[in-house]
């Protein structure tokens, strides 16, 4: 997981990138970097670990990234090399016919095979992410026009892949042909502006035409023209990631052209309506359960409330002195309301259940203060496949819901009762037909047929 | 407003406190500092400006404040000297009889003249703050034991403080004879804990006894001894800061005795009874006044919905380009959700209103997300007079209830209503006779007498 | 050892100062502070450990230090509290009777008496430094002139010191009765400079009128009056600092009024003139010995070279795997020229001997290197007595002269030859009649006669 | 210029190679990095911008740089794209067929066309330095040998390289044909030490056979074996750098196998030895002249004196409030001994002159300080045009000899004379047969034939 934005032809470009990151935050707290472009000479760049508050604290956008175009992405821890600077974006290239910087939501799943076709035809790939891989794809090709080469590189990559690319000459945003990753566009005064939520459009007044960057097209702006769109691949259906909807993307967001907001209600809706347990309360795991909740209680006829208070100020966790003091992670980051949860029964709505480590630990609290019975409703269907377009899912073996039988999960997890959402019921919710529009292969371990790139 | 924390005979005490701290940060993010003791070795501090997060995160607690017991700070930023490093907590002096460490919460009204007569005969303040000034008032009378040096300054000092004094014989909490702010104490293990709230309490499992540190009482903890309270003031009235329940304080501590959760409601729910506004749904100020709202909705039968979303990575403001772009500020802080709120008659309840800044962003964001009326709700009434005992509220002229008439109010905010509390219905929520318990000059002007020292 | 450095009535008085400060880094490279006063208004500072260069490297002095008038600081590592920001100076108090800021070079030999007789009057000493007490022993007559503030402190604290305090209404130089450490002034355009060595005024052009602050004076410099000299006491003889001159200050100053470079020409020819050593080539320990051993070399007919090279980039020690690797430290300092070395009877001119290491190790890296003969001329007399009156000598037992006989030394050196400046030679070279104008105690053990303060 | 070292089989090699680049840290003061190999695990590498004191200083060697082979370097500002971090070294590549890390000195004269070639093929080069290029051309030969690799770059490659290959499999240092950069090695326990300066070697103890990586050879050391020494190339001449011996060098180091204090000897006493300047005194501007200036003194019969001393602190230059005051700079570094100076003639020996700033300043500085005459005498011919091989010579219009008429210089530059060596006197001293040896081109403007690689 993480965020992409991008802004072209707009005054402060990188600074009004900077804010979008910050407003994207939420989908990586690893790393940031900016890189700008002003007119035809060189791209500035700024990244660095940590948040987007962190590393550009000092920098001064005017003079370290000047300009009126830029792109910018936050990241997610990922596996491998995660202190490897090499593997910051945006990643930048000079090159003869023009330079080029790249900033990547998603993951490909043909990289081991093309890394070693690369490097056997002599190419020296600095980073071990898979996105430098795109631009490799792109270089053979670069004397063509920009997008010419984006095309030819789409033939090669399989995948995940929303990316936007900037070079002097204009800024190119692509996703890949199933759609896996949301990012969208809007018009800014005489420029644009790209982001992977829209969340990040409604920092900005003046901001017009919001609509989604669809699968299997690239969209170039360039100077003095309106975006063209170049379709490079149609598929009869996409992949859209459902996992945007349950609990990634801020609610106040619109993804694949959807109110996030509007989604989680119908998933704590779907489960309200069938719900028999008798409780006192229903409250969220916060902030990220909110609506699925709340939606939840209103359906089932059972009153709402604020059982349990998150600390926003929890930060990194310091060295701790001994292993036995970190174990209180959690307990910074979630307290309960002694005087709504004691002696109520409790149904505890969460989005989803991966490692069950929260689940565990809410469960104990909410009995440390005193609740006599405590239920959890999960807002999505369990999870028992690890995905491979760029979710930071863990493998199986750490899925609860591959290793533990759903029969037993309730009892493990210290609960009364555990009730998940089903499979259909998420589709329905959704208002998917199954296979058409979005991917849960997460739910089902189910490979998305890959699409032909014939237009 | 600060929080202040302190730990005795724990282990770890430095890095205990410091989450203590964490857990408090909603109440001051401008410094922090932690100082400990080991045995009767000197007194080991660390301090700096900013989040407890950056202020210790390169922290080796083992090896830089190491020790059984450990007091800490943090702050919010006060007037006059700002950068000044002599204002961080604690506050340390070396003494012949003894060192000492400081931690302050409030304001001492007598400051001063305070100042001056210390001045008079000789002394030298280096801080620009009037906590230092507690620390003279006992220098007067180094030779005798610290609980006697405590009493005889609590003689000179007027106002607000809830201190704690660190030194290698023990740990010493006091609070001033009106109890203006909170602190609270509990046992941990052989030890014990110190803090403005509890919810730093609720951290750390094994904790039991919780109890505020009464009005004109000084609690001394020594090594091998049980606590001993001393009471050197008594008072047939306190002042108690009725808005640590409306606002200050996390929801889920208790302060001077009371669940803030709790109080919450009744200021909500005393709103909603008497409620005659029709409209479609209510929703909060997130987080500071989700509380206040879902009791409002509730006892009004309006629905009550996740409308605006606050986005928790604002974290500092970057340096930015242009004064316009500075303007942005606060939509990073919150946005609307358009598919909740267009269309719809929206009551947004806030829990104060001082300068009114928030309450007109609020508003506007909400019309541009297709409010169709917006109507606000204020969980206390009018804030007509500053501050003297701790909390940072603006001078006279920056409290828009002390500037404009209510009755234009809602008007110039571009409301289509403005409901206040009354101060009755706020006593009377508190659960307060007039002039017993709670302090609430901030609505009335009254300066609550000051009481005789004499037992 | 440490120098202090102020300007007055001079354009970016602060950005002066701190370039008087890198000019006199090699008196102290442990810290560093700056304090400047603009109008009336308060005293802005800026402190912190390390080189100048990294205190103020990211330090806008127009914008965090502005004004007129500033003064500075960089000190060398005192003993014990080393790592408290209270001991970094200027030290500032903030005063009813006006804001100063003081700095300090030198030690008091009355500080523990004056502590505890301050704090008996229940003063708070914040700091363990002692140059502290010199604001407590003005802080009893705040409500006098400053000068006389100073006159009176001068009566109570006995030592080395050499000051300035900055005020909103002047900047006040002040020197001990005895003159123990060499304090400079200049006028620079329509305002004042100093220093604690002249060196620090040559990096201006249009500097004039260079002379020292006398023993027992205090100059004054007010807006727009000439500088006033107010004389508090008068001793008949000084007792000046003879180390300046043998080693600490650079050789492009002159201090006490007297030319450095052309004091050590003398020391080195006293004692080449009685040379009887048969040796090819002296070579000097670089960069302090350079001087003494050229002129050595010149008086006895013997070639000069370079046969030991100085790395100047050793920089600070890193944290070294083992503590084998330790043990590499002044190899990374020193190295010798084998093609200038090897095979020759070298002399090898040091300053002085205080521990020894430097000739222990400039002993065997010669041999190593080839040198057929190693002698060793040291340019003053053996150090025997540590010092009282600021200069960083270890205790007696840590001085070699004071633990081997003379007789053995050169053998436990490994030297083939050790031969000492005498101490009538040291007087003799200087210029001085015994016990009337510098300070050999740290050779002989005599502690100056305290002079009457009496005019 | 800059340097770079290595270590194979040896304790801490990451921390040894620290150390080895702090004693040529004179020879680039911008950048600094290490990578270290751990059996065959990855590669660690740690650089940055500054001082290796800067970028080392929390830099826990064992733990971040662990393993028993190492290289680094530090490098001297590059034109062009100077802040990028994708030019620091050193640069480390993951390949299929094993990863490098490569250390580079020296500039290749065929990059523009090496790079335009590369990028046709498809290959995406990331940093705008040179040295890049070498990895590219070894990466079409990615199957072979690391040796196999190194020599069909070779074939491509012109100009100057000395580098270190550091791969999970052997360590390979080569020297170009024409061996313009020096480059040695030793034995040091069971393993060795490679570097640019032998004076890195003289840290240890226990070093041994230190000898020349020999121009148009590969030194490939693996483990459990002897180094092999293959040679790709032979060339009837060489073109080693005499500028390292005028001024880059450190005294106490060997390159090209012969002695730079020798040299440096040499150089200042065939000037001295025509000189006929009557003059009362010789001074060096220090540190790197002092050799020159010391024999110049000893040939010409006039006495050697110490007349300017150089401040060590300076730093880098603090952000200054005014352009006026950034004039400053060099008054910061050299400062005149006015007791020295005044009145007398002094001939002021200088190893070069380039821009002429120096020369310059030297003289006005010497002139305020009441020198009667100031004669210059430079150690090296004029300076006429700029060096391809790795110097950061400025172009032909900033060499001052090149604009100039030599027989206007001394009057332009303020001196009562200037007095060059010839390029006849220059072979002469460094003992070379025109066009056999060592590159002069700087002075002649002639570029060396470039040789056959054939052997």
């Amino acid at each position: 997981m993480c965020a992409i934005a991008g802004a072209f032809n707009v005054q402060n470009a990188s600074w009004v990138v900077s804010k979008m990151l910050l407003a994207m935050q939420h989908r990586g707290q690893d790393g940031a970097g900016i890189t700008s472009v002003s007119g035809t000479r060189l791209l500035a760049s700024v990244s660095g670990f940590g948040l987007v508050d962190e590393v550009f604290r000092d920098v001064d956008f005017t003079h370290s990234l000047p300009g009126f175009c830029a792109v910018g992405q936050v990241r997610y821890p990922t596996s491998g090399d995660k202190h490897s600077r090499n593997n910051l974006q945006p990643i930048v290239v000079r090159r003869q016919s023009g330079d080029l910087a790249l900033v990547h939501n998603g993951n490909l799943t043909n990289a081991p095979k093309l890394r070693k076709g690369f490097e056997r035809n002599g190419a020296i790939i600095h980073s071990s992410s898979d996105s430098e891989l795109i631009l490799h794809a792109m270089a053979h090709f670069g004397n063509r026009d920009i997008v010419a080469q984006i095309e030819a590189a789409c033939e090669r990559v399989e995948g995940a892949y929303s990316t936007l690319i900037l070079s002097p000459n204009g800024l190119f945003a692509t996703v890949d042909p199933l759609g896996f990753r949301p990012l969208s566009m809007a018009r800014f005064g005489d420029g644009f502006l790209f982001a992977s939520e829209t969340c990040a459009f409604d920092l900005f007044e003046g901001v017009s035409d919001v609509q989604s960057v669809l699968p299997g097209t690239i969209v170039a702006v360039r100077p003095g023209e309106e975006p063209r769109v170049c379709r490079y691949a149609s598929a009869p259906w996409t992949r859209q990631c459902s996992f945007e909807h349950i609990y990634f993307a801020r609610p106040d967001s619109e993804v694949f052209g959807v109110s996030v907001h509007a989604m989680r209600e119908r998933l704590g809706a779907a489960l309200g309506r069938r719900n028999t347990i008798a409780a006192d309360l229903v409250i969220a795991v916060p902030d990220s359960s909110n609506i699925h909740a709340l939606a939840f209680a209103n359906a089932a006829g059972i009153p709402f409330g604020f059982g349990l208070i998150r600390n926003h100020y929890t930060g990194r966790t310091f060295i701790s002195p001994t292993q036995k003091a970190r174990k209180l992670g959690v307990r910074m980051k979630l307290n309960a309301v002694k005087s709504v949860v004691a002696g109520a029964r409790i149904i505890v709505v969460d989005d989803s259940i991966v490692r069950s480590n929260t689940a565990r630990k809410v469960q104990r609290i909410l009995r440390e203060a005193g609740a006599r019975e405590v239920h959890m409703v999960v807002a999505s269907p369990p999870v028992t496949h690890p995905c491979h377009w760029g979710i930071d899912t863990p493998e199986r073996r750490h899925l609860i819901a591959a290793q533990i039988p759903l029969t037993d999960l309730a009892t493990h997890l210290g609960l009364d009762s555990l009730t998940y959402l089903t499979h259909p019921e998420l589709l329905e919710a959704l208002g998917d037909t199954p296979g058409q529009r979005y991917c849960t292969s997460c739910f089902t371990g189910k490979k998305p047929a890959v699409c032909s790139r014939a237009v």
